[in-house]
């Protein structure tokens, strides 16, 4: 790091801090960044607040291929993968340009971006859930996109994704099927806790899931894809104790579904609940087509499942998805006292009724968790789906 | 129509206007009254306000088939038939008046009537759904009791007997079943909508319907109906579009009860929810005695089911039948601005969606209407039913 | 009864009457009190209204044994039997003191607990539920825990131990299960009525139930309480006319969960709900595993059903335990009102339309039945089970 990189820093965020930093870059560039340098600059990248737009995160996609691989080698995209093509087009049209060049461009980019945001750090980012970690007992090891720990006998598995609105991509899926089963078998765990790291509790299917799909491994990517989340919500059915979801923020999606699986489920009055599967041309999921007319009644449960109504945290405890609403404020306080006391309860009376009301249906919700797969399998490869995810995309990035 | 009668029309609703009705009716008695003027009485019967009377109907009755048929040539209806026994009495008591004594004395009634009716109107009636017709897509043809039209990707299934509070006669369960499924198989249809012509839901089971009963045919009459029944609620059931209620007024029996088939149910603040069963020594259809439980909770279920409570908007809305409830001023606007969203929503994931919630309880359902239909063939017949249908008959119509 | 006595008693409760009490104590002490004296006193004892402290009680206990029994020659109880166990001691203490001695002092502390409770009764006792008996019809004879009653074709069936808040000991398991069947069977009954005499619906299963049970008899003990159990909820389920609950203040345990077999809830706003099964080592019970999902959705149900939530009576309405709250002042009158109503209703059609409802669930909710009582009694044999127990007496009781 240069010594001008660190007076900006230093600096901190006023409008002036920009120029400075913008002619400290012309400097840099002209003697070269190491290695060190484009690592760190990497890493900052993840402290942003702000969004930077699609065109500046195209430019820093294209200059990363450029260093860490060199020349555009790939083969273009698919016809399906919209966003793909314009990674690869930008990447493509950089043509021969060095690795030191884009290296330097990279940096230059970052501290710029970094200069005029005012949230950013300056230096190597500290986990973003640092705070919540802090209150958290043993810290239970071998997961990447989420926090477990366990703390008197409370496992909480925590969606740790924050910057992506703790979305499920496959992996993320894979460590949640992992934890319960582990926490399940712990004799330690009285009852699980399901959460979302930062502000959001999670923002569903990380529809990038679907971007490495081309047309010739879209069959194969549907079956995989509905494997997988068989067993992800399986992994909910079978949960052999009480599991409690601390929906601490929006959720959109299979968070929401899969809700009607958890025991109780506490939320913060900013927590949303939206299910735009027929929007995205999908359909329900995590045996919501079954227990959400049970729960609510088919009337308000059609208008979520097929017309996509977004409930408030209030509109969701009155149709029965949620156990109590608890201001924001005050939330994980009151959701820690609740866990202190149910702690304490007889921990075998616990797993044996949970095991009894989950018993009288889990046959059928077995039975209704594979049509949903088969029809989801089925719908991913639909026209009406691949058009509806585009059409999300193109909207949403506006490329 | 002669100028004594123009003029009446033209004096309107003072209350002076009776009077030079009457003594105009005398001069009109001398020079008689063509088939046309006949004819044109009888349609203004349909414009009337305020209801007559028992006596003064039941004078028309005699009058009217004196007029079309001559001297009463119809067997006394059957023990059971309250109302058909008074009507019949009433015609053969005019024995053997004319044709045209009887056409004149007619048009005397209804020219009374229409003059004393402050709302009645002069000459041939405009339909009474006129204006909700102008609102609508391309009618279909083929209806007698409905109004059907589809209008971008809406089928709009209207019960149009708005005279008979859109009470359902044997003709208007068969054209729903048909209206179901047309709307069903017709491509061009995104979802259906069912709702009521006027200020009615429906009044549900036209009780006419059990009026032409004799001893001999009733227990071939419950069977039909039972066949019937079951035909009609087979065909919500297996409905494979989304269905939505637009309940535009109150709604008594089975138009209640199929509610809970529809997948979503919008009412305006005016709507009530009747389902007297027990005081009329019937008993649950349309699936209600498993879903209404599923759907409330069995201890308010059972207080509808078994005791008849009847509930208003608001409490339907709580107890989760109705999905929402609109003021009656902003109802048809609030719901076509939702009908406009949902019809652009992908349709086969609307369609598969649907059937996969509704593939969970089909065979249930099914299983359950069959059980209801052979239950309420039983009530028919029973002495219970029918001395409960007479004493209702009895009661509205002090006959 | 003495001079002394009957002056104590006219002088009625100032705070001057305990000495004068006590001082007329010793004067009759020494001259011995007859047998009639001793059964007036322990009568008595039933019109107390303050509880005397369990040291008195345990005193009263030994006494009473010491006069109708003689020296103690009992078995010192079993490991398990806390309570028998202090009271054990406390009749074994009192070695070979003579049945005169005992008398004697048996009615001096009943004499001093009168004098000192102005709510006491001075001499028999009238039956405590008296005022409510003056408003039923004719009784039913043969039950010593329940007051049961036919008026008008309603049948109620009151818990009447209004000082042990009506628990449910074997003897009014037996009861219930009896006045059900014969109220299902009588022909005059049109609908029965479950409530409670006093302030308490009812306080549940009675823990003394287990109390007698040793180590030997643990298993046989629990075998026969699952049987008991499995056929009390089996009336429940098969009872064939509406059964309404009138809740008449709190209720816990199983008249809580056993809410849920009856058709309609009416409930004082006093009473309240609670289900403590995981807090004593125990299950849910009485269909309430499979049947409060269903009602209240899943996320409420288990925080009732695993956390033991307690419920107000406005929770439970909206919850859809509850069919209505009343005021408790009014309470009485409003279901009263209701239950006139209800009782001229076509009463084949009540029956036949509670079976059709029931009858859809039926089969699961006898299968669901046996399934609870095998977990309860296994867990009634359980270490966590007793441990829950005893910590609860010994809480309670502070013996």
């Amino acid at each position: 790091m240069t010594s001008c990189n660190a007076s900006v820093h230093r600096l901190g965020n006023h409008k002036g801090v920009a120029i400075v930093s913008r002619h400290c870059f012309h400097r840099t560039a002209i003697m070269g960044v190491t290695d060190a340098e484009f690592t760190a600059a990497k890493d900052r990248v993840g402290t942003l607040t702000q969004d930077p737009g699609n065109e500046v995160k195209l430019k820093m996609y294209a200059l990363f291929k450029q260093v860490t691989v060199g020349k555009c080698n790939a083969p273009k995209p698919g016809a399906f993968d919209f966003v793909g093509k314009a990674k690869w087009s930008a990447w493509n049209d950089l043509g021969d340009m060095t690795k030191d060049d884009a290296r330097q461009k990279y940096v230059d980019v970052v501290d710029d971006l970094v200069a005029n945001d005012p949230g950013a750090q300056a230096s190597a980012p500290a986990a973003a859930t640092a705070s919540q970690s802090d209150t958290a007992g043993s810290s239970v090891g071998g997961y990447e996109n989420l926090k477990v720990s366990v703390d008197r006998g409370v496992c909480t598995i925590m969606m740790n994704r924050p910057k992506k609105k703790n979305a499920l991509n496959r992996e993320t899926y894979e460590e949640i099927i992992k934890a319960l089963d582990s926490s399940g078998k712990d004799d330690s765990v009285v009852f699980s806790v399901l959460t979302g790291a930062g502000d959001f509790y999670s923002g569903g299917n990380d529809l990038n899931n679907f971007m490495s799909i081309t047309p010739d491994t879209m069959k194969q990517a549907a079956r995989e894809g509905g494997e997988l989340l068989q067993r992800f919500v399986a992994a909910f059915i079978d949960f052999p104790k009480p599991l409690v979801a601390a929906v601490n923020g929006p959720a959109v999606g299979i968070p929401v579904t899969s809700l009607a699986l958890c025991d109780v489920v506490y939320a913060t009055d900013r927590a949303t609940f939206h299910t735009p599967f027929s929007s995205l041309g999908q359909s329900p999921e995590a045996c919501s087509s079954y227990l959400f007319p049970q729960i609510m009644g088919q009337a308000k449960a059609n208008e979520v499942l097929l017309f996509g109504r977004k409930l408030t945290a209030q509109e969701a405890y009155d149709r029965g998805l949620v156990t109590e609403v608890f201001p924001d404020a005050t939330f994980q306080q009151e959701i820690e006292k609740k866990f202190n006391e149910f702690a304490k309860l007889p921990r075998q009376s616990l797993r044996l009724s949970k095991n009894l009301i989950r018993g009288a249906e889990r046959e059928k919700l077995h039975q209704v968790n594979k049509e949903e797969c088969e029809l989801l399998e089925e719908r991913w490869t639909s026209e009406e789906c691949i058009q509806a995810i585009m059409d999300f995309f193109a909207s949403k990035s506006k490329l």
